[in-house]
């Protein structure tokens, strides 16, 4: 069995999540995904619980997907020496280590013999922070950005009220 | 789509949580269950890791299993009063809460309007506390408690010897 | 008996907040008043501690209105899913939240069915960061900003002088 | 203004806690009350939450009582090294410390100057230990100590019910 | 420069650590002694604070050995699956481990590749638990157990009256 | 025995730490080095590990100075009202305090009694923030900033590509 990490905010998740995800489960029989910063929610950055961040990866993947898929959310410590040691902790065997992410990829390196992949996902094109702004600010364009089931979600919890009230 | 919530340390996973999750399974869409402690590991009453947990529970489970469980691990808070929001910040929806623990049907009553049902596994034949003491004294009949499956994991981390280095 | 809730930070307590207590206290038979960041103190953004902001508050009331208002220092939470819960951890029962605050307003929302008021005091007269520059800056329009008391209180532990050194 | 320190855990307030105050309301202008292990509730050796302990202490208290006593909770640190500090930036200004634990006795008499006064209430007739026994146990004799009004409110919120579900 | 931890708490510093560390420095270059425990302090099980341990351990070792010796003070944590990264956060560089107790051995095993040694003191003699209880006891044969610096360090913070009046 | 106390973060070791060390090891018998912020490690503004922080200002003294310099790694707590007695629970006695920090001094002023002496070191000369900037934008200029044997450990650990790495 052969697993791979992916480590997230997923404040919202999007395409960029999305086809990634799907390229390594092209790859590997099993993706973990780690949902960060489990612990902050309803906050400018962190808008949504991490519940609600399973109940939306969760609805855009097919039943095939979701055996293969686990999702394992695990809060900040604020000690990046120890953040590797952290994560291990809470993680079922894996073989490598997916990311785009500078530190995570220094943390990785400097603390565990993991390979470590990279490069799929189109940071440009596909940013959470920038999603957030575009919600936050009545700008339509953002449905583009997130899978259609990621959409309907986002609205029945009706993210643009709460962005506009949290930000303010 | 209706979810129950299951709370548990499994340390380890038995028979007893087995059979409830196969019953909640025919009765309910999907099965959140809640790995507690989650912080907590390598000592006497916690031995196992997280991540063991997660590899030994989806070892006893079928692909179709799989795909309709959530495992959530979740740390300890030290305060009663605000467990119930803790679990929730990390929880995708559901509707009911599935326990025999009295302190948790305690909470949830007293911090929610889940519908709240219990009674399935059998207390006096599985129970955790006294499957660490016979492998512990190396006793085999704990083989009979717990899946076979979970038998091979526990194996493959070599359990007994941690036991008695843990709790020397 | 009737409560209402009142949850600031008082860093100081200007007569904004002064204005509002009163106003509460003809409309309910008592006021809760939070002190919140209460663990937060001699920094540029919380100069004072919790220990004097209750002597603060109480040498600006009557006894009469000592008897009806309740002090309830609280430390923040870094999770806003939980805040509520931890609050009413806290406090005694009531019936109403005060509050200017639109993340609070939120978080009452979702998390609770209280009574939302709001709209009394005047925010862009009475603000406590202006005030803190104001006395930082050696200001003396300050004065003009607080209860007279507050200003005997706030000169008797050299507020400029703290600022000042704090804020370097 | 002369105020005096008591502190205590109030889990439940009792007949020696309340003899205590009055006497000490004799001697000084004004009592602060600390309600310790604030952020532990819902437990056995913790069954009443701190807004509880507010509503529990005022409802035994007269109008002019109220007006000076000041209830200020403050939850544990796990440093008794430190713990003194942690009281006073919660504390507004006080002249002596009243108590009868020895441990209480020694941090202060290590780490301040305060005068420490103790020895009023009766440790022997008075105990709240003993007093969550024997309401536990359906022993109604616990009524004899706490004030009358502590029995109306411990009864609203039905402690004995609550205290055989949480101690199961 | 070949340096070997000696992890402890020190609760207080006896002939079985003394003995080690003099038996450690004729084998290393440098002995890095990790005082556990950091933040607690006057209880019961840890009644000296680290700055006292600190001094005390300092006044039994000569000038030489004072340079060849590093004191590190290090706080648990709660989580055992992470200690030994967050030890290693906090110590220079070394080469073996020193250790008498199984948890200690398991951990390093488990989390590093450090050679693992032990075996040097006699548990059986001097055992820092016992000492304590001699010491509360009045029995003056706990001054056997110690170097004699650190009877007259013990006695200079008056040991028996604290551990009196914490223990009570 | 006279002591006096440095609090630093040491981020890196420079020539202003240096110069006031050997200054106050001229003044006093021994000098105690706080190493603070000791949990922070492998950020922008914290690259360096305690224990690197430990092993570069060790490899930057001589033997006589080690055994007179005391370095003892501390962890912030988040309330500036606890932070001295904080401190001073972790550390041996001593005498005076040297800072060049505004806020260091306003704390221990107001809860300690400790003489407190400034002034030595040359902030505009030698200055971490600085030095860290110089290191990332590949300026070699940073190695006149601190000890020959400071650059040399730093060269060792690359901290070059560490700060590059961390930083974006």
């Amino acid at each position: 069995m052969k697993r791979v990490l992916f480590v997230g905010r997923f404040q919202p998740f999007h395409l960029g999540h999305y086809d990634a995800i799907k390229k390594l489960l092209g790859k590997y029989d099993e993706v973990i995904i780690v949902i960060g910063s489990a612990e902050n929610s309803l906050t400018s950055d962190n808008p949504l619980t991490t519940g609600e961040r399973i109940d939306l990866i969760r609805s855009c993947l097919s039943e095939e997907e979701l055996s293969r898929v686990l999702l394992v959310p695990i809060r900040d410590i604020n000690s990046n020496s120890v953040w590797v040691a952290h994560l291990l902790s809470y993680l079922p065997s894996f073989e490598a280590v997916y990311t785009n992410n500078d530190l995570v990829k220094f943390l990785f390196e400097k603390h565990s013999k993991f390979n470590i992949i990279g490069g799929f996902h189109k940071k440009e094109l596909y940013n959470a922070t920038r999603i957030r702004e575009l919600i936050k600010n009545g700008d339509p364009s953002w449905k583009a950005c997130v899978p259609k089931e990621a959409v309907r979600f986002l609205e029945s919890i009706r993210i643009l009220d709460r962005l506009v009230r949290i930000l303010n």
